[in-house]
């Protein structure tokens, strides 16, 4: 049995890992933290999973995590990037959920989260957890940055078409919609139900956190620096992302329908529909899945990708286990066989 | 592997048991029938399938069907009645998820459904498929009638204090709410999200159909008539029935915390909640589990039951799956052990 | 023109006061205090009002507010019972929406709130502002305590009955359910869209601050002590309740559809509905609006009750309004003529 | 005071007229049809407007409608082209609700809605009943056609880009989202709550019938051909469209900020909010409002206008309401003063 640590277990991508963790046969949660409740059993927190859990909430104990095989970071961001040295010195392995090890470049990571990195020297090392890109680096690494939940979506919807030079990489247009979910397990009025349920905004025009995350991995697969207009929106719903993105078609005769069933013919979390069909976000509720569709309205020079995925499952915790499971050479779909629950 | 056909596969229950037999490790799934849908791919209607499922829906056939170990109905009332007969004659097994054989009384029935039963001859035979009280019988069953989603939640909650005589028999009240996918999938406005979303009303408060249900099976406990004001409400989600339930006490000085979790002790999918802690229908949601809480307001005469479920899980289809299992002679919670979907 | 100043603007009551002022002709709105958002534009706060009003929010200034005719406190309890003495003393009309003086009892009051109470000298004037009670007496009083949203549903819902001696005082039932804005605008864990949303669930079983202030009431009418077993419950939706209450018939043979329609043949914010009609709280959003229906299903001895309300307009701002038009001789109804939102 | 009839009233937008004229002091319903629900109180269907009007569905009468000062078509596409000619004939004036007389062109019209116009005589005359653009024509008008909801946004939007020749015309984008009761109320699976709550898709990528309307309105502005990229989804919500729009900067140095400001200045329903806000659909629900925002992410050469309103309100029979306002010389914001539902 491998032994799991998590780092932050009281927030939504925390439950969600032990949610999915319920049907992994080779894992065992053996150290859940939390600084707020420790001590409280995670039952009584997330009475979901009574039955399933004996375990309580312990203060973060390095020595306790450093025994463990994997470690995940549960956490927001800032709190992964002062304690990992300490795990991997000590010999563990760390799938970080947090932003902390995403941007590879120390400065622009300082730009955008308003502080210095606590551990610049792990930023060549981290491998992007996003296994479609990488599964190679990824089984053999020590540290692994998940993806965030909007740069899953957008990388695995634009990808084919800027690695095969089909777009315009300079005028790319993300406009996503995330559940509230996303938005973290805090008390902010922001969030309440009464504030934005029965409702629909976009917000982080001028500047979402993803943003340089998207066009760090997109300008990897393109080969050139690519230009995105990101905006995010907020669903009235818990769960789902769903990214609508449009490009500008350089010509060429390429089917793209064809074009994306087989860049991910062999992906098993990544889904291509028929012709046709559009994704919707329910469809991958709980399931560690993307859907997508790929249509050219009336025919003209604006191609549209449509991208679903659950945020906290292939947006976040899923694809945290899915990168667990690369790292140790188990199956790579160990408790992730769930469908979405539809209705 | 048992081979499992499925009558009427185009509704909630029928999707509903597909997504939870994908974790079955000793079922597959060989038809699923339904008139309107014939030849097209269950994946091409309930995408959360595609990978899982390559089946399409045919038309009922009662050879093919017979050839099954065991035969699901996920149909409304008035379909099974009349194809069980030839599927037992032919050595299938049945379990129903509808109403035709839950009342054992063919008038009653009649009286309730407004047409006469058209195989009354099997109504002393079908097994009550509530294993908290009929798990023995259910072994050794040829036909199972799935309780209504309701009366799961109703009776699963009463049951200790009416078999105890702690209660006046004749004044229960229950105050249920039900997600709208009780409602099933079916064209009609009232249940369109325009109609119900944002809302919140009673219906059938004159009379319905699991009212005559609830009571034969709480009488049976009770070894005496009850009579019980029943009133359904409508909840703006999808999943879910929450049902508060008021009886008078007749005194005494039994622990009712205590009672509770004794009587519930060794059920895998009753889990009775600390006192103090009350349940919410999201972490059942998914799950194949009944929560339920005690409270006595005020030390007063009236105690309060508060018992959830998922109406389409522990409410239909996995309650279904766990008499199969149980007819079968297989773990009980085979296919069953997902963690509510929470958040 | 009335001059209006509201306490404790920043919260759902009031923000729905000024949504309600906007239409009444004779009401200006000359001050609206927080300490929290002290020189922030109300519109920038609530961009449903841009265009209605230039004002900003200020400190809490007694002077100011003992200029206005009448000030209306929308603030948490604790606020008005200090700040109010004052008032009075310079002239004003208050209009309280917290519960600081919806109870005669100041030590019940204490023994429920937790701390003693600061104006108790108070309580004996203080006008328990119930129109369909109370009209005459708000007429002149000085001082209004608006009801609770659950207790003006519930004495709207049991009072005919009490009156008339139909039923048993002393087996009450309400199983009410509230959207969530009935918790108010604050920054908690418990009412963000994903913990909420999705879910239904009861609270505050053991013990709701509404229950004194509901039983208070109800003994009035019905001229000796009532007992109620009072179940809140939590919908995921922003405005509506819905109490749904139970009561042992004692026999008689009023009809009692009759009794309900001409006991509030006058009331022009009361509305029972047909026979056989149940009401739904779509109908009253936004509207200052209770709906009622009776029902005694199987003719047996328990009768139902369903009333709703909007919590944020019959239930608070709404009620608030009429108590202020009846206190200055103004028609009752004014501003606050619209229709429910619907759909 | 003004006689109104409405063709259709059992729909939404038919429920949202009635529910605006409540307010309204100088008009009266003197007729409202239905086939289907003729003979049925108003009220019966929906009970919000118990106590507001007395009237019950007839069969639709050319004579009495003709006999109205104004008509308002409330129907799906198709009713009115066949009715307008006989009620202009008689003297009445005709707000059309529906797609019927949108587009002036009558092949495009057939091309789109798959049957040949009814009255194409007529579409010369028809006047497009956006108050921003064709006010003064409307003011003569016999008949006006309101726009569709999700081109009202896209163009209030767009518009001020255009007409200043700031945007590159042929790839514009739009990404729109609308809350369900744009489907109408009828009876379809793909609309029922378990279907569409909890969820969010695109639909209608391959083309939408708004296409044609929003770019022959756009063009008009622009004067020239425009190409649109349209994206609509589904929002799992009742009221509410957000239309984010993208479009291609062409140089310049004007400030879009005073641009839209100016633009919309005397404008009594079109909202611009100040730089930095951007808008929420619940800040307009039940409003005749259009907030808009504008911002240049990056500072790149993209820009991004935010465009809400609510469907039924500004989207449909509150922009209805206006033109009928306007045609008559009434007030163009009698009956349509109330602001937005928040929370």
């Amino acid at each position: 049995m491998v032994k799991v640590g998590i780092v932050g277990g009281t927030g939504y991508t925390g439950v969600e890992l032990l949610r999915l963790l319920v049907l992994h046969q080779e894992a065992e949660v053996v150290a859940i933290t939390s600084r707020a409740e420790s001590g409280r059993r995670v039952d009584d927190l997330f009475p979901n999973l009574r039955g399933h859990y004996e375990l309580a909430f312990t203060e973060p104990d390095v020595q306790q995590l450093a025994a463990c095989d994997v470690v995940f970071f549960a956490t927001p961001h800032n709190v992964a990037m002062n304690l990992v040295p300490q795990l991997l010195a000590a010999g563990a392995r760390v799938v970080d959920l947090s932003a902390d090890y995403r941007i590879r470049d120390a400065a622009l990571w300082s730009h955008w989260y308003g502080e210095p990195h606590a551990s610049p020297q792990l930023l060549a090392e981290a491998v992007y957890g996003l296994p479609e890109v990488n599964r190679k680096k990824i089984a053999g690494a020590r540290l692994v940055a998940c993806p965030g939940c909007y740069p899953t979506s957008v990388q695995l919807g634009l990808m084919p078409l800027l690695a095969r030079g089909l777009v315009d990489p300079a005028h790319l247009v993300a406009s996503s919609a995330s559940g509230v979910s996303g938005a973290g397990r805090q008390a902010k009025i922001d969030n309440l139900l009464s504030e934005v349920s029965d409702s629909f905004k976009a917000y982080g025009v001028n500047g979402h956190r993803h943003l340089p995350e998207i066009e760090q991995g997109l300008s990897d697969v393109a080969g050139q620096p690519v230009q995105l207009t990101f905006v995010p929106h907020l669903l009235p719903i818990i769960r789902g992302i769903h990214s609508t993105l449009f490009a500008q078609l350089r010509g060429g005769t390429e089917d793209l329908q064809v074009l994306y069933e087989t860049w991910y013919a062999d992906e098993p979390f990544v889904d291509v529909l028929p012709a046709g069909m559009f994704p919707q976000t329910r469809a991958v509720k709980g399931a560690n899945r993307c859907q997508i569709a790929i249509a050219v309205p009336q025919q003209r020079d604006t191609v549209v990708v449509m991208a679903t995925i659950d945020n906290l499952v292939k947006g976040a915790s899923g694809q945290a286990l899915q990168n667990m499971n690369i790292m140790l050479g188990l199956p790579e779909d160990m408790g992730l066989q769930q469908a979405g629950l539809l209705p």
